[in-house]
């Protein structure tokens, strides 16, 4: 199965384009799972759990935040491992890895995040050139979501700059991806930030077909109905990520499983303007 | 103690500016070591054991490439953490990682490079702009390798293309590094390809007192004689890296490890010109 087919796959059995996040930083688990857990990285893994136990009827995706688990280190990665091996085999997994390196060692992230992890796709960062893309775009049953308009204050450094007579370095990007996907059966998503809707619309023109993935919905304050009129018309596949919103929508309290099930829920019935054609196909 | 003062006495003691990768590549370990483990992680740490004992007396870095680790999922990062925990602490420990992320995810990855790996120094990418760079500069006694000039045919696609009128996006990185590096106690490094040494110099220039890594010599083809012309009158340390021409520098003969610490010893010495006050000042 192609990756763009297990994606459409679990946008229709979700009926959701909603993406969630999984950023668990243990400071911030509730309250109730922190007393039952003294391990952290059980205390992680249980939270994962329960996270995509209450999130999965409403999410097409879910994105483990390597740098989450790395944080704990061998454990970290272990937890991880154990994660992704719950998460339903219809849910489509973004190992959020942000990886960019050169041949051989971009052959080794790729085996680590598609061979050891089972990710189904993974965020990576081009600015080395595109050949540092080649090794993860080899197997059509996987799919890269590459940085290309990133939310972030930062953004403006060197992304957000006039380049080679474009509006933008981000609006290069998008046409080179463009062109590297005319000779490549993998898919070649971008991850575009949603808050600036003006800047969007001048990416998706370069790069009109490809897979998004949009983080910065919930939390980082995104606008949904914004969104809703840019990508109107457009080919691709966006999914909407958002993370810290669900996972601790609940706070300390008891109640925080329904909490994140009930943000999930909202953000997946806020997106179904965006689904367009996704949802009415659906069998 | 900081950063430099921390790498300055490593070169000191080593009387050398070498640095060695270690990307133990499982498949090209020397079979000798092959044939006495099965257990792929355990062939990994032994061979990685054997190739720091065998060339810490010429090498003032060591640096894991964690791609090559994460190739083996969490195990690897075990193996990784045994590795890091048998470098002499004499010696500087740079993980080259290239993360990037933004505010609480680079964080996370600070904590799991500098906290939980205990590296003394992470290589970054600066893409996402040089916000994603500050939870990594908060502790001088920690440095930061940023990329700004590769040595990859890829390079040319993006980092090679004149930038805000500069000669390319590698130079103007080094500029706002240099503008940043007034702002912070920590060291502020550039990663620099030492395949072109005129493209080198206009970076240099632009950030003439930052720390150096720089990667391709040996496999990838640099050419030292050039480089210790280009680097004459620099301010930074440079720190010379070499992988695949150390680590695999026997074949799969016995004497293997011999010669890893030949090889290792002739760059040593083939660096001594670019070494300046370095050596001479030690005690």
């Amino acid at each position: 199965m192609t990756y763009t087919d297990k994606l459409t796959k679990a946008v229709r059995s979700s009926g959701s384009l909603l993406c969630v996040g999984l950023d668990p930083d243990p400071a911030r688990i509730p309250a109730p799972m922190r007393q039952i857990y003294s391990d952290e990285a059980e205390l992680v893994f249980e939270f994962c759990r329960r996270i995509v136990e209450a999130t999965k009827p409403h999410a097409c995706a879910f994105k483990p935040n390597m740098a989450f688990f790395e944080a704990m280190g061998s454990r970290g990665w272990e937890t991880l491992e154990r994660v992704i091996d719950i998460i339903p085999s219809n849910r489509v997994v973004i190992a959020d890895a942000k990886r960019g390196d050169i041949g051989n060692t971009a052959a080794k992230y790729s085996e680590a995040m598609f061979g050891h992890l089972g990710a189904d796709a993974v965020t990576l960062n081009p600015l080395m050139g595109l050949d540092t893309l080649e090794p993860f775009i080899k197997d059509d049953s996987k799919g890269v979501y590459t940085l290309v308009m990133t939310s972030n204050s930062g953004a403006a450094d060197f992304l957000k700059r006039r380049f080679e007579g474009r509006s933008s370095l981000s609006e290069y990007i998008a046409e080179e991806l463009s062109k590297l996907q005319h000779r490549s059966a993998a898919s070649l998503g971008m991850v575009v930030g949603a808050t600036q809707t003006r800047d969007l619309s001048l990416v998706l023109d370069a790069n009109p077909n490809a897979h998004l993935l949009i983080p910065g919905v919930g939390s980082q304050g995104g606008d949904i109905t914004e969104l809703t009129a840019v990508l109107e018309n457009y080919g691709g596949i966006p999914v909407i990520n958002s993370s810290r919103s669900i996972l601790y929508a609940g706070g300390d309290s008891e109640e925080w499983m329904s909490a994140s099930a009930a943000r999930a829920l909202d953000l997946k019935v806020e997106l179904q303007p965006i689904m367009k054609g996704y949802a009415e196909e659906a069998s």
